[in-house]
C-alpha cells in the first residue's frame, strides 16, 4: 500500500508559513479594493469548454486543462475517430469541461449570464486560482492565484484614475515602491496610422516593446524586415526619442499623431486622466511610457504596468481597457477597465525586501507547557480568560518532555510560553517566557493578558 | 460567435451577496481556529490520481473527476485496449490527475510528504473546495467548499475537548443554538464483542444509525434479517432504550460493555472528556448518542456530529478520532482528531434563521452622486478623507441619470448617498441621505466622516 506521495508537477503545497504571508498579500489587497467599493464574486474552477475554447489562441486551447467525461465515455467516440487517432479530434468527444485558464472570461460569462441582476458599472474584485498546462519552470506553474479588478459598464476615465489610486495604495500598504507606466493603445493606432502603416499597427507596436529590451537601433532594423517601409520607420524616429514630463511627451506625440482620430482621441484621453492624477497624493511614480504595448489584441485604451522599484523581476500588476469583452458571449458594446495583480510576484518582491510585518506573520501568541494533569487544570481557565481577550493561545495537549514543548513553540514562532509548577500554583503565578528575548517573569492572570493583549 | 453562456451543472457562480454571506460564515470559522492555535495549509486542486485512487471506495474512484493528460494522449494508448473499449480501464492511460474528493485525503500525503517539516502535534486548518462527479440535486453539489480542521500526531483527550470548544465557539459566534451529538467508535466495538457478535459490528452499527429514521422495531428486524442471532439482539435491548444522565447511561453501558478491554477503553475515553467538559462553558449541549455511527471504517475513538436546534437540517459540523490516516502513504500509528464544518448547510441555517448581522453585510458605506465635473471636484478630495478613515465609499463614475445612480446604490444596498450641488458646495457642506429611512441631513466634511465613521 505505501506509496512515497508527490503532487503533480507545476503545483504547489502551500505551508501554514507560506500561507500567513500569502494571506498577508491577499488581506491588504482586498481591504483596498472595498475600500473603493469594489465586491468580490466567486465563479467555478471548471467551465464548460464551450466557454473557454478559441478565447486563448491556438496555443491557449491547447494549454487548457481539460476534464475527462464521467462514466462509460469511450461508448460515445465514433469508430472512425478512434481509428484516426487524433487527440485534438478525440478531446471534444471526451471532455466537455475545462479547468478556467484565467478570470477574464469567465468573469465576461459571468457579466452575460447575470446581465439583468448586475447593478452597472459593475466593480467587482476575484481571487481565485487558474489552471494552465505549460511547462513548469522557475516562478511559473500550472496553478497559481490571479487577483482581478475591474469596473465594467463605464466608459469614465475616473475608472482608470481610480485603478491606479488602489494600486498607489496596495503597494504603499505593502510598503513597496513602485512605478506605473501609462500607455494608451489609441496613440499607438493614431502613430501606426500618421505614419501609413495603419494596417501593420500590431508589427509596430511589438517591435516598440523591445525598445528597453534590444535598443533603438535593433527595433528599427526588426521594422524594415518586416516590411515597414523607410519612410514610416523615419517619421517614428521622433517618437522614440520622446523626453521632458509627460505633459511635454503629449504635446510632441501631439505634433505627428493629432491630426489622426483616433489619436487625438488617445491624447485627450491621457491629457484627462494625468490632470485627474495631478489632483491627487500618490507614493507611486506615475508616467506616460509609448513603449508599453501589453495585451494589443485586447485593449482599446489605457494600459497600465506596475514595476517594483527596488527588486528586479517583471511587472507586479498590469491590465487596461477593453471595449468589446462580452461581445464574445454575445453583449457587444460593454467598455471595462481593470487590473490584475501578480500575488506571486509580490510574494517574491516582498521576501526579497524582507518586507513582511511582524506582527501579519503571528499565529499563535502564546503556549502553555503542559506538566501534567493538576497543572494543566490550573493553567486551562486562564487559557480560556485569553481566547476571550481574543488572544491566539494553545495549550500542549499532553505532557510531553519539556524539551518537545520549547521545540514546538520554536518551530510554530510562539512569541511566549508560559510555565505553570508548583511554585506558580502555590503563589498563584504564572512564569511569562518571551521566547524571542529569552526573558522570563512572574505574572498574575491579569498582567499576563495585559502583556498578551 | 455569440452563445448563450452556461456553467458545468453542479456547478455555481457567486455573486457579491453571496460571497459577502459566505466571506462572514468562513472568517468566523478561521478566526476561532486562530484563536485555538490552528494554523492553515493549501494544497493544490489536482493530485496525481495514485493518491486519491482506491482512498474512496470503488464508488468513489468513479466519482473523482480526472484530468485529460495533455498533449497527444492518443499516441499512449495500446491499440488492443482501444479495441476493447473498456472506459475504466482507458481511464489509466488517459489520465494522470485528478481533482481532490477532500481534504482528508491530501492532508494525510501533506503529513507524509513533509513529516520532516511540521511540529508535531500539528493542528492544521484548510478551507477549500473539492470536486466530486454525483448527481447534482438540492444541495448537493459537483463543486463545494469543505472546511476542516484537525490535530494529527497527538492521542491527548484534551484534542477531543478543544474541538467541541471551537464547534461551541463558531455557533456561538454565529448565532446558531446546537447540540453536540457525541459517541466512541470503541464502545461500539465493546457492545458487538460483548454480545458475541464482534465480526457483525458494522452491521450492528449501521442498524443502530437507523433507530432515529425507522424505529427500534424494524431496527431489531434489520439485525435478524442480516443473521445476528435473536440472542444477540436480545442483549443489545438495553442499549438501546438507555436514558438518564451521560453519567448514568455509560454506567449502564460499562454494566454490559465493560467486561470487554476495547468497551472499557471507550468508557474510560468518554469519562475523561465528559469530565474536562463539565468544567468549561458551554453554550451548546453536549450529549452521549450511542446512534451516531457516522464513518465506521474510518474513526477509531470519538465521533462528533453537530445539529441546529431550530432548524431542521442534517448536520451541520462533524468528525472524529482516527488513529491511521497516514498509513495509506507509509506513516503508521499517527493518531489524528478532526472535524468538518458544513459551510453550505451553516449557510442555509443562517438564510432560514435570517441571522447575519447587518454589519457584516455591508459592502459599500457611502456613494457620492456625480452631478458633472465641478462637482466632482468637489467631491473626490473628501472621497478621498472618508477612504483615509477606513469607510467603503465611491463615486459614480460619470454624471448618469440621478435615478441610475440611485438604483446603483440602491442595488449594492448601499447605506448612505451624498449629494453635493451648487447650493452644497457655495455653503462648503454635503448632503447625507440615509439610504434606508430616507432621511437627509446638511454636514460638513468633519461631520460626514465623523458619521460614517
Amino acid at each position: 500500500m505505501a506509496q512515497k506521495p508527490s503532487i503533480p508537477k507545476g503545483t504547489r503545497d502551500f505551508s501554514p508559513s507560506e500561507m500567513v504571508r500569502r494571506n498577508y498579500i491577499f488581506n491588504t489587497i482586498k481591504d483596498v479594493f472595498r475600500l473603493y467599493g469594489f465586491q468580490p464574486i466567486e465563479t467555478p474552477a471548471m467551465e464548460n469548454l464551450s466557454t473557454l475554447m478559441g478565447k486563448y489562441g491556438e496555443e491557449g486551447d491547447k494549454l487548457l486543462f481539460k476534464i475527462l467525461n464521467s462514466g462509460d465515455f469511450i461508448s460515445k467516440v465514433p469508430q472512425e475517430m478512434l481509428d484516426e487517432k487524433n487527440s485534438n479530434k478525440l478531446t471534444t468527444k471526451l471532455s466537455e469541461k475545462g479547468l478556467r485558464y484565467d478570470l477574464t472570461v469567465p468573469f465576461a460569462r459571468y457579466v452575460v449570464q447575470y446581465r439583468n441582476d448586475i447593478a452597472f458599472p459593475f466593480k467587482r474584485y476575484q481571487i481565485q486560482p487558474v489552471w494552465r498546462a505549460d511547462r513548469p519552470q522557475k516562478g511559473r506553474y500550472r496553478e497559481f492565484y490571479q487577483c482581478d479588478v475591474d469596473v465594467i459598464g463605464s466608459n469614465s476615465l475616473l475608472n482608470e484614475v481610480e485603478l491606479v489610486q488602489i494600486i498607489d495604495e496596495v503597494f504603499q500598504r505593502l510598503g513597496i515602491n513602485t512605478t506605473v507606466k501609462i500607455n494608451n493603445r489609441k496613440i499607438l493606432a493614431g502613430i501606426a496610422e500618421a505614419i501609413d502603416e495603419a494596417d501593420r499597427m500590431v508589427d509596430i507596436t511589438v517591435a516598440i516593446d523591445k525598445l528597453d529590451k534590444i535598443g533603438l537601433e535593433k527595433v528599427n532594423a526588426e521594422m524594415l524586415d518586416k516590411g515597414i517601409s523607410q519612410d514610416a520607420v523615419d517619421k517614428l524616429q521622433p517618437i522614440l526619442k520622446l523626453e521632458g514630463n509627460t505633459v511635454e511627451k503629449l504635446a510632441q506625440i501631439e505634433t505627428v499623431i493629432g491630426g489622426t482620430e483616433i489619436g487625438a482621441k488617445g491624447i485627450a484621453e491621457m491629457r484627462t486622466m494625468f490632470a485627474y492624477l495631478q489632483n491627487i497624493e500618490l507614493n507611486t511614480t506615475v508616467e506616460l511610457d509609448l513603449t508599453l504595448a501589453r495585451g494589443l489584441n485586447y485593449y482599446t485604451g489605457a494600459i497600465f504596468e506596475v514595476k517594483s522599484n527596488d527588486v528586479q523581476i517583471g511587472s507586479i500588476c498590469g491590465g487596461g481597457r477593453y471595449d468589446d469583452l462580452t461581445g464574445i458571449f454575445g453583449m457587444p458594446d460593454v467598455s471595462g477597465v481593470g487590473v490584475s495583480f501578480g500575488a506571486e510576484r509580490i510574494y517574491d518582491v516582498l521576501v526579497q525586501l524582507d518586507a513582511f510585518p511582524e506582527e501579519s506573520l503571528e499565529t499563535t501568541k502564546a503556549l502553555f507547557v503542559n506538566f501534567g494533569e493538576k497543572e494543566e487544570a490550573y493553567c486551562l481557565p486562564i487559557l480560556a480568560q485569553l481566547r476571550k481577550n481574543g488572544i491566539n493561545a494553545e495549550i500542549f495537549p499532553e505532557s510531553a518532555k519539556m524539551k518537545k514543548q520549547m521545540t514546538y513553540a520554536n518551530r510554530k514562532e510562539i512569541a511566549y510560553v508560559i510555565l505553570a509548577g508548583d511554585n506558580e500554583i502555590a503563589a498563584q503565578k504564572f512564569t511569562l517566557k518571551n521566547m524571542e528575548t529569552g526573558e522570563q517573569q512572574i505574572v498574575d492572570s491579569q498582567e499576563l493578558i495585559n502583556i498578551l493583549k
